[in-house]
């Protein structure tokens, strides 16, 4: 029991200057959060941007195809699918390379993120207003897995990621056109942070003690979840109108679970001492 | 009546290339989904970034400081609240500055996307599983505001698309130490995208064909939204333990208008005719 909780390295880019009582580190809180978001933006230079970088939304996961078992809170590397130029990321991977045959390249430079909003905070003044957040930081280098093996291992981790046993329950494997039509690119991960709110309002001492102030306008919040309602089946589905009861559960639970952490951090007292932004 | 509806010009960064049937140009198309999102991410390059973008969860509105009556069809800018160090902001001012006073310099480049999910489209096989998803991107050039009257402009539009009429509601003006220590950011756009996906899944004629496999796998959309949820009061507020009915009002027309969204357009059929993959 016991062992040490890995942490990111603190270098320049990924240590949190703004607001850094709220920062963490640990790998197992950062990887959960890029999980458990349905989609991450990537940002990434691509030639000729004119110093606009490329953004976009894509679906990411963190997984180990050398240790599969590995757990969250382990070394990973993130797994993303979804469209990047293969000519992008080829020409990332010639400008980093020395051009020596031997060398490994290290990849295109990218940038993730994830946020998910957890409650609306509703102060005495706008200035003290806020959102219960939980955001993810991630930087790595990116290059397409080409290795078919690792391919289907990526493939099968993102797809039972967007809805459990759904690899092991729909027609696999992919054929040949399948196969080569998916890209997935594997980030190296360099370092990375987040950082999370949780609580209600803090606002100032002054508007605390205006009590003619204070019966008018209402403190609290608003808490904030996604729901995945119920199931419609699609025009050509043969398989039953209701949904397989392994999905629905699972939809249930993750119902029942994002609602009650949005719920239980609205209730609690805002911890840190310093007065608090929006995001 | 019937003005033609304005588009972004189509260059080469913004012209989607992938699925390019589900891409949108109109600005009113894309200005409601920034406007919808409750975060935005936004990309930008900062000096010593080693080739990694910086990427920021921000809040972000339209707006127009000059017509405040602008419609969300025209012309405006992007207000974004959060924070960036204004040294970043300006060392962007000052590189693409050409030194002489007289010039306007155009700002820091940056990339904006904003991404909901809804719903996770179940398909025959997971290479024909996909996301429901609206997605926009702007390109433009932000700058610090500086002038007290347009700040407060953006600060009430911030503020009021957070929580509508909160501004007003609560305590206003901001004290000369939350206007000193609010930054926004003007984004004079300079073109942009969307892309939305509508309907069930789309699986390819082979699957379809194969009906034992058919009976097995199910094939639907689960609908997905956000919830707001009820109101947990502060500890110390004092203005009645329900939250003003005007704010419940809007949380409960914005669940029912994104339940209705989601579900709705989970039962449309797929419109392309393209076979398609997660986003």
């Amino acid at each position: 029991m016991g062992r040490q909780e890995l942490e990111y390295p603190r270098e320049a880019n990924n240590t949190v200057k703004r607001y850094p009582e709220k920062a963490k580190y640990e790998l197992e809180t950062i990887h959960k959060i890029i999980n458990s978001a349905q989609i991450v933006h990537v940002a990434f230079n691509a030639p000729n941007g004119e110093g606009f970088p490329s953004i976009l939304p894509m679906i990411g996961k963190m997984g180990s195809y050398e240790r599969p078992s590995a757990d969250i809170g382990d070394v990973l590397d993130l797994y993303l699918h979804g469209y990047v130029s293969s000519r992008i990321i080829n020409l990332g991977r010639s400008a980093s390379s020395d051009s020596s045959e031997s060398s490994e390249s290290p990849g295109l430079p990218v940038s993730i993120s994830a946020a998910s909003v957890d409650g609306i905070v509703l102060a005495l003044t706008p200035n003290a207003h806020s959102y219960n957040f939980r955001s993810a930081l991630l930087f790595g280098h990116a290059t397409l897995v080409t290795d078919p093996q690792e391919k289907l291992y990526a493939m099968e981790l993102v797809t039972n990621s967007v809805a459990p046993r759904r690899w092991q329950t729909s027609r696999t494997p992919p054929n040949a056109g399948e196969m080569a039509s998916t890209s997935i690119l594997r980030v190296k991960i360099r370092n990375g942070s987040a950082k999370v709110r949780v609580g209600g309002p803090n606002d100032s001492r002054e508007d605390m003690e205006n009590s003619a102030m204070r019966e008018k306008v209402w403190a609290g919040v608003i808490p904030v979840h996604t729901v995945l309602g119920e199931a419609v089946p699609a025009a050509y589905n043969v398989a039953g109108d209701k949904m397989p009861e392994y999905l629905d559960e699972w939809r249930r639970e993750e119902n029942e679970e994002n609602e009650r952490y949005a719920r239980e951090v609205s209730g609690l007292k805002y911890p840190g001492g310093k007065k608090e932004q929006a995001i």
